[in-house]
């Protein structure tokens, strides 16, 4: 398998350790307080928010973090070059909240014939507080509840329990999805695949596979079902977040892989608004997953 | 080759002749006027132009003939369903005005081992007036012209000469492109090569390629190189408007081959603009081209 040379995630990936852990870092150094450039490979006047961690240092040690737009990052390193003496007024309104109860909402039609075999397919409810969360994760949420629609529509009755898994709280430490993998693995469930839609609602170029060797054999001899319909990209890597406490070695775990040069304009902003989507590219990767869900169904793992 | 089942263009294609043809066959049943679904694929509200033709009906025969939204078409059809006698005002106030004289516009990096091998790129600089045009063809236009940027920023003197041709009145008639082709024969010109950029600034998906087997061998052995860049499409088949009058038994033609999804949404249409383009999307496109002339330019084609 050839590298993605394109990835906006693998940049993403790379570089958001400068959110995460930026202010845990600049304590050390004495920092008062620390300001990131938002992780996005275009420059505009949008902030992007998103995960940042204090480690385990006590609330009297934490100092103010924040992320500021890549425009504005370049200003500022412009006039810090003119005068290394700047001063920065940083005046923050945030707040955290204490913890509340919410819960991951669930449905599925159950399998005809192997009903104790899941098929989970999902995305998460949860999103930033800044936009709508379209993209992230609305997309994924909509195309993961259509696929019961696709298959109602064909008046498909699938082998296997197809499960819906709407994961709540993916963005602020993975709390519904690593109870749902509590309680799955307290009532031995069996999920013998897992699909993930967490990467945009953009036209679907492919998906990610995580699995074992005689699986993705399997898995690559359907790569030329989907081909004709662009879907090109049959990789080996990462699933989802939500669904990646699920995996062991038998069963697989999938991603959908959206185009994604668009992705970081929107991502944990206030742009990620219902206008950013496009609804065939949206129904586009519906179809996909439902097409690579009805070949699970129709032809399980390997064991 | 897998034949591609989510081309825009395809299906535009099949329903285009509704509206060029649309009044011309309509006159035959005694029509005095015409109204078109437009050529989009979504629900909504802005109508897209484009050409019609009355074949060699003289003026008195011709009627008016119009697009509507698909939006409105769908209006009309539904009000049509509860009233066949129903009355349509269509009030029309645009004007053909009389040829004026216009030209193509051409830039070369002349080649320092085979100056007459000539690797022609571009696009058209005319547009539909209803809005920028961004798409179509500011995309391909920019695109061709950054080919030479590509080149200048890299240090890379070419071998053979790149001719970038930005060729006016692809919209109406194709007259550029006919004017030069015409001198490009009267003067025998060698374009080994020609690339076109008309399909829109949207994230590269891969190339068409118009050739001979042979070529197509060549060309074919390169396929892998692009694939890391996610440019996955390596098909045979037409190349773009403009350069399609350059082609002979030996030599190669291109266009390039862009996500096709979102293409008809903006297509001849008041929203073709500026803000419809991303630039990251829109250069990767150029990226992709430049590579592919690269190719060309080193080594050559079978003759």
């Amino acid at each position: 398998m050839q590298p993605n040379l394109v990835s906006t995630f693998q940049a993403y990936g790379e570089a958001v350790d400068q959110r995460v852990n930026g202010a845990f870092e600049a304590i050390k150094y004495g920092a008062i307080g620390v300001i990131v450039r938002s992780m996005s490979l275009r420059l505009d006047d949008i902030p992007h928010t998103g995960t940042m961690s204090y480690g385990n240092l006590p609330s009297s040690k934490r100092i103010p973090a924040a992320a500021i737009s890549t425009n504005a990052a370049e200003k500022l390193s412009k006039l810090l070059k003119i005068n290394p003496n700047l001063k920065f007024l940083l005046r923050q309104q945030c707040k955290t909240y204490k913890d509340v109860k919410s819960y991951n909402v669930i449905a599925e039609l159950k399998g005809t014939e192997f009903p104790n075999e899941i098929i989970l397919v999902g995305g998460h409810l949860d999103s930033w507080d800044l936009g709508d969360g379209s993209h992230d994760d609305g997309a994924g949420i909509v195309q993961s509840m259509d696929i019961i629609n696709i298959f109602k529509k064909i008046n498909y009755k699938p082998k296997r329990t197809i499960r819906i898994v709407l994961f709540m709280n993916e963005e602020n430490g993975l709390r519904g999805a690593l109870k749902y993998a509590e309680i799955s693995n307290k009532n031995k469930l069996n999920h013998i695949f897992a699909l993930e839609s967490d990467a945009g609602g953009f036209t679907p170029r492919g998906f990610s596979f995580t699995s074992n060797d005689e699986n993705f054999e399997l898995i690559k001899s359907w790569k030329n079902l989907f081909e004709p319909y662009l879907i090109q990209s049959f990789e080996r890597g990462g699933s989802g977040a939500d669904i990646s406490p699920l995996n062991n070695d038998k069963n697989v775990l999938a991603g959908l892989r959206p185009d994604s040069q668009r992705y970081f304009d929107y991502h944990h902003t206030s742009i990620d608004t219902f206008d950013a989507i496009n609804k065939r590219e949206l129904e586009l990767g519906a179809f996909s997953m439902a097409s690579l869900v009805y070949l699970f169904d129709k032809y399980g793992i390997i064991k």
